[in-house]
């Protein structure tokens, strides 16, 4: 029996790196953009809502964000068949949404970063920036 | 007219029995898994998240278990036209995902087992190993 | 710029192992006991809720556990001026019950025990027990 | 009559730098840190935990932050009698901690800035840093 087991966490440093990252690219695109970066066990480290953001897609970004780091894997491969059932059952910060992408080091899963207030597709390039502000791994296809 | 009824609880050492079957089977299956084992009132009596289960999992498995004592079936027998509507009214508890079992002793209802990280049929198969641990009725088919 | 840190995660057997070390010592005190473990983020690991426990008492010792391993130090130290201010503040998952002890390993905080059914000592003394069950520091007066 | 009036927002370029100087300052003391910047709306606009800094102090340093916003004034000045009333009848974001300071450009409160996790003087000088990095007015005494 083992107590305790050695593992990797983001820094703060890490985090606002991933920000400054994510939100170059968001600028890039001219998109403004809701960035959280949240580490293992879903609590927040670092955001930034950009100029003009959508309000409420901070929470859904939010969410994204935990997802990813629950499920090891980019938000939005739930079966679509049970999506609203798992979202209700999970307490809602499960979601289907595309936008999240876990933090993935050295094959341990640190956190994730969700992304939202554009389309689908710009809410995932801005995430993947954040993932390669540190080196993460990427998997997305 | 009789104002009490005899009843049989489950003891917190059944529970944790219960647990460490569920918990022996799915190493042996190489899934990290959530296990909650609630009482006939849907309160938990013992719970263990594995290293690497999912973390949203957590709820969406406690879900499971207190639909499966609520209504002394698995979870997943809802008629799937009604699953949302019903989860909503119910308060969000009342899931139709699988991998929740009622914990069922010479035909009473003593709560449920509910589990959840892996594939719905990983997840009913450590629940019914939980059953098994304390010679519980498996009503799966 | 470091984006990462080695860190000590707990295991889950590590926390079953404090589970069942709390457990012997509520039973030889005599004296049915909430137990809790969470890890670093506030997560549940484990628990169990033994027979003729308090019901509530179970938000109560989750509350504490949660408090120690955000403080890092025994819950019930807050300054009683401002307890009820901070509670409200945090959330309400911030308490200055007694109770609550951080899992601290060389040097790391990996999480924190809440135990709460009892009187305020007899739930530190089973806290305690949950410590010493994995070597874990011990930082009771 | 007129419909509308001027007014000044803070960007997420003026928050973040807000973020930068209370970080640093921070450092400098030694001291990890939560640190949140809300808008004059009281909605989160940049967001750090430092390593280290305690996890429920994250809700406490963003009450501070939506207190002062709200307010216009350093959080900590309600009368310590009405306190609680004022907090439970705000909904649990008005708190009378110290470490919130609104953010005043031009004789105009734009939001707030609040840091928690250390002292209470801590806090304040943290928070002060944020201000002095984009010039604000700094009310305090």
């Amino acid at each position: 029996m083992s107590a305790t087991r050695p593992s990797l966490k983001l820094t703060h440093e890490g985090a606002l790196t991933m920000l400054a990252g994510a939100l170059a690219k968001a600028k890039e695109l001219g998109v403004p953009q809701n960035i959280n970066i949240v580490d293992e066990g879903g609590n927040l480290l670092a955001f930034v809502r950009m100029d003009g953001a959508k309000l409420l897609s901070r929470e859904t970004s939010l969410s994204k964000a935990i997802t990813a780091a629950s499920h090891r894997q980019p938000s939005g491969r739930l079966n679509p068949a049970d999506a609203v059932n798992l979202q209700l059952a999970a307490g809602q910060r499960l979601t289907n949404l595309v936008g999240g992408l876990p933090i993935i080091i050295e094959g341990q899963c640190l956190g994730g970063i969700g992304v939202g207030s554009g389309t689908g597709a710009q809410d995932i390039e801005v995430a993947r920036a954040g993932l390669a502000a540190i080196g993460a791994d990427d998997q997305t296809p």
